[in-house]
Order: C-alpha cells, then structure tokens, then sequence
C-alpha cells in the first residue's frame, strides 16, 4: 500500500471510526484501526465487537483529489497514536507506504514517522448484512428520539436488557422506549418512507446509540438504518455503524401506565425546572433526592425539600391548569430534571393517580414523547 | 441581620470566597462562608486555615444601593449549599434574615429558603497584618509571573518547600523560583512602586497562587502584596487573599544554572513545539516522555523518540542560529512542553553544556525568563 492522502479527510474518517475502539479490550488487533485501499478510495474499520464503524474516503470527490493511489493494499494501525498523530502533522497531505511486516511509513512536511502496523488478514470480518427491512429516517429526527428516551436506560448491568432501547415500529409508526424499573420514556415519531416495514422488540445498547448520535452530523442528512436478525446497520453518508441487537425479551411496559388520572397539571416547564433544580440542591445533600410536590388551596402548587443538616427549600409555583383532587407527593427530583431537560415544550401537562402511583409527564405541544417517573413512598 | 442585596453582587463575592473553601476539612465551621453586616455594607469571609479570602459588598456604590440594612448582624452558612442556591435564585434581589438559633431565612421571588446557620463566634479570627512591607504590582504581570513559574513547582509533599514558589525582591527586581528538582522555572520583573521594600525566602504554596491568579480580574488591576512575617496579604480590588508563607528554608538553585554553554540554538517557538508535541506522543507511550534532540551535519537538528510497541518518529527541524559543537541530548518531552507553552517569544534560544548538564531555555525578547530541565542519562 502506497498513498497519499489529504490530512483534514483522512483526520475526520479516523475520528469517526475511532468511536468503535474500546480501550478495555484484550484482543490486540481491535486496539487498531484496519486500512484498506483500493483505486476506489480508503475505507478504514474499527471495532469492538459489540460495534463496529466503517468510513470510506473516495479517491476523487467533486474533482477534488483526495486519495492519490500509487499502490493498493492494507494494513493494522494502533490506533490510540494513528488518531493523535496524524491531527497534529505538520502539512495538509500526508504520504503514507506499508513495507515488509506491516511497517508503516507516514511522511507529511519534514515529520517522519515509522509505525509498527498489524496483519489485517487477523482483523474481523464485518456482519454481511441482508438489506430486506431498511428504513430512512432524518438525523436530526434519530438524535432527537434518542435524547429524549436514552437517560432512563439501566446502568445496571445486571439486567442487560434495560441497558438497551427498546424500538418497535409498525403502520409507519417508529417507537422507542426505554426504563430502568423506577421511570420510562417513550418517543414516538411517524415515518415516511417505512414503506410497510415493521419490526419489535429490536433492543439497542444505550451506550452505543449515544455514540451513533455523535457522528450523525448537525446538517439535513438522512440516516438509512437496516434491520437484520441480530444486528442493525445504520448508514450515515459514507460511515457504516454496526451495532448488535441485545439478547433477551423487553418487559412488557404497557400496563404501567395509568389511563385514568385523578389530579392534572398543566405547568410552564423553565418554571418547573427551575424550582425543582433549587429543591435538588438540598436534596442532593441527603442523598436522596426527594422532593414534594404538593397542590396549595389557592390552586398554586408548592415544591418543597428539606435536610436536616442544611435546612428547607420552599417553592411556591403558578399552574396554568389543575384538574381534579389535591395532591401530595414526593419523588426523585434527578428523574424529573432529567425528564425537563429534554422537553422542549414550554407547557407540559403532569397527570396522577395518586400518592402511590406514577407521574406522567407530557409535553403539551407534542403528543409523542411521553415520561413516567415512580413516587417516593414516604410517611409523611 | 436582616438584609436586602442584589443577587449579581452577592453572588460575585461568594464565588471569590468560595475559593478558599476545602472540601477535605474536618472543622465543621470551616465548611461554612461567615456574614458580616454593619451599615456600610456586608463582609463575606471563608478559610481553609491555609488560605483566607474576604470579600466587601458595599452598601452604596457609584450611587447604587447593593445592600440594604435593616439589622446589622452575623452568620455562617454552609458554603456549598449556599454557593450553588444563590446563583439559581430567581429574582434579581435576594431577602436574609437571621433568626433565633443562627437560623437563617432567604426571599427571592417565590421561593423561601431556612438555612441552619452557625455561630460566627466559632469562625477564625483573620491575622492582624502589620503593614510595613507593602509592594503593588499590575494584576496581569502578576499573573504572569505565577503562570510563567508554577507549573515547576513540585507535587510530591514530601519536601512542602518545593511545592511554593519562592519569590525574593531586592533593589526593585521581584524574582519568582520554582523547581522541582528536575526543572526549574525563573521570571523577574522590575517594580516601579517597591519603595526600596526588600524580602527573600518568601515561599507560597503553588496552589494557593493559582487559586489568586483566578480572583485578578482580566483588566487593569493592580495588587497590593502585604509582606509581614509569616503571612502575605494580597489586596485584589474589595478582596482580601490571606495567605501563609511556607516553613523551611528554599535550596539555593543560582549554582545549577550553567553560565557557560557549549552549544547555542535560536529556533522558532512554535515550530519546536509541534515536534516536541508529536514526538511526546509516541514517547508518552512508553510512560517515560525521553525525548531526543540531536544536531546534523546540515545544521539543522532531528528531534526524535521511539518505542518498541508502536513505531518511530523523527522530525526535523530548522535553525535561525547555531553556534557551537555538535550535541545528542535526551530530556522528558513532558517537561519541554510546559516551558514552550509559557513561552511568548516567538524565537527562543536553548543553551547546552553536554549530554549531562542541564538545558537552559531563554524567550529571544525577554531576559527575564529562564527555564532549566535536567537531561536524561541514556546510553544510546
């Protein structure tokens, strides 16, 4: 392999592919990042066996030369040094040549750099994919669905599954849910080019769509996402990221949710947070982050916290609306901060069954994101 | 005390304070932030016993009315509660009263704060510093000084006098020293307003210094530094920066500097810089940052590090000036690194007296900087 490539192109696919490299592993060849050129371009591959991420750079793109081929070949690069090294030479293009035992010659201004390089025949082959359930989604859309659901995944790894979102889609409608027994959230968003596919309980490392969302660039692009029996392929302009589907049946969260609410709230959401953020502050201090909400005769609500060490926060807050009975409650103000963060509606509605039953929380202009946070049972 | 002030202002002092709080103490009083308030305005004080910080709000400023008094008074509240809740307060004027038992109301808006306050009795007394030795100096200069020095200063607490920065003045030449052993970091500055002041063996811990270098603001400032025996008083605007001068005697270090050199270099800041910074990648590598830096027949030199596990690189590099004899040295890239960045000349000239001694680097505009690293001894 001969080549010479230039440095900003070369730099972005390596940050992009670099997302797949665990530094756990203890397999030597997935410390690296697998170069392999052809007259084609560059495609570079990282992995770590749960994802796997493929970036192509084409020889020639809008008729800028980007990939000079003068030999085509491959090679293993360690890849914590490859990533460093080649965003800080010294000139735009960078002169790259494999020699005998995979050593690596890479020449850019007067830096001259011999890396040790890996068989790539020792490199795992990626999942060939059957491209029968494919779906095109907005990428805004896809990062936007993730945010919204992805904080109450599990981190307990005892439960593999809950680590994962849940997606369902079927009639176009595209559904994720995630929960870690104590909340869920749940987005749904109709698509337009479904085009009859359907599939469920396809389960998704939290983790791993949380990288997906990093390389899914700001711009208008459309994420190709296909759907095979144990791994999902999404297609990002010229990235491929690989991601295994997680083993095990999601629990079946429908019955959880209330259908009839006996007090509704109708709040302004900065408000809410805000006052539930200051309440936070000294339940934070206890540890257990309970805070109470109560319903006031003059049909205003008050937030309240208190520590035995610290003191007491009070918060006395306007409702827009209230339906239904007084009410008392107390719950994990980190969940419901966690829930007003991603809602950008400025209104919510925030329905209850009771002292001892979830909260649900709405935001007012969009009927597809819902939340649901378990109370506290408290005495008093 | 019963209070009304403008949060803004409030909020400003405490975070000045709040840098003198350690999250380590054992001394209950210690973690809280003490209130002063007479009519002319409200002192806010914090300490770790090492440090001090006072900070004044006037009553009036500029014609503004900051404070209000309707009852003089004192407090301690526990800092970091207090800290993070002023600052999310939601209206621009913050109420307090202390009650019975130190208990503390806050008002701001529609929320009501109890604090468990302490006995201001309990809180330290500040050192009464005599002010016979007083020096001022620009903020930004002393800035400078600090950041030009303190990252030499040592982390290991087995010998304390070596984590200060000693600082000695004496015919108007103010002289900071930091070294640890393995390098060395000397600034000077000439002082128009010493008044014939003269001290040496003054050392203040490195830590404290960056904490002070945070509290000067950005624009025209100047300090004013109170020497007195065992304290230095720093007077930053309405602040007050208590600290203490470190026990122990600072070794002399004029004798390890070198004066005669037998080879001379001027190179170009930036441009050694990167070839250091891309050689210490791989070199960082090795966990042991050995740098070498070698002369070549064309008079140009190589800089260049190597590890068995991942590769080679070698870089060369352009000189403005060579004089002298031909030289291969090994040093820790790491601290090679810390001196260029600190270095604001664009050209610096790096003095050598053989493999062995120490390399000395001198900004080319500024002959009030120098900066000494130990080579390594390596056979190669």
């Amino acid at each position: 392999m001969k080549i010479r490539v230039l440095k900003h192109e070369l730099n972005e696919s390596i940050q992009h592919v670099a997302k797949a490299i665990s530094s756990r592993t203890t397999i030597p060849i997935l410390t690296g990042i697998k170069l392999e050129v052809n007259f084609q371009g560059m495609t570079l591959t990282a992995s770590d066996t749960d994802i796997s991420i493929q970036a192509f750079i084409p020889a020639e793109d809008n008729e800028k030369k980007i990939v000079q081929v003068e030999r085509p070949g491959s090679v293993v690069l360690p890849a914590k040094f490859f990533v460093e090294i080649i965003k800080k030479l010294p000139s735009q293009e960078v002169e790259m040549e494999v020699k005998e035992g995979f050593q690596t010659m890479i020449r850019s201004g007067s830096t001259d750099i011999q890396m040790v390089g890996m068989d790539p025949e020792e490199f795992p082959v990626l999942p060939n994919i059957e491209e029968n359930q494919v779906i095109s989604i907005p990428g805004d859309l896809l990062k936007n669905m993730v945010k919204q659901t992805v904080f109450s995944i599990s981190s307990n790894e005892t439960s593999p599954i809950l680590t994962g979102v849940l997606w369902n889609l079927s009639d176009d409608q595209f559904k994720f849910v995630a929960t870690d027994r104590h909340r869920l959230a749940c987005r749904t968003a109709k698509l337009d080019d479904a085009d009859g596919v359907r599939f469920s309980n396809i389960v998704i490392s939290g983790k791993t769509l949380n990288e997906l969302s990093k390389i899914i660039p700001e711009q208008n692009t459309r994420v190709d996402i296909v759907v095979a029996d144990n791994q999902v392929l999404f297609k990002i302009d010229r990235v491929l990221f690989y991601t295994r589907i997680l083993d095990g049946t999601y629990p079946d969260t429908s019955k959880i949710i209330p259908t009839n609410y006996k007090t509704e709230l109708v709040l302004d959401t900065k408000k809410l947070s805000d006052s539930i953020d200051r309440a936070y502050l000294l339940s934070r201090e206890e540890k257990t982050n309970i805070v109470r909400l109560q319903t006031l005769e003059d049909g205003t609500i008050e937030i309240s916290s208190s520590s035995s060490e610290l003191g007491k926060v009070t918060e006395q807050l306007e409702v827009s609306q209230f339906t239904g009975d007084a009410l008392r409650i107390s719950f994990n103000s980190k969940y419901m901060l966690d829930v007003l963060k991603v809602v950008e509606s400025e209104q919510l509605r925030i329905c209850f069954t009771g002292a001892m039953s979830p909260i649900i929380i709405k935001p007012m202009d969009d009927s597809q994101s819902l939340y649901l946070i378990l109370p506290y049972r408290t005495t008093n």
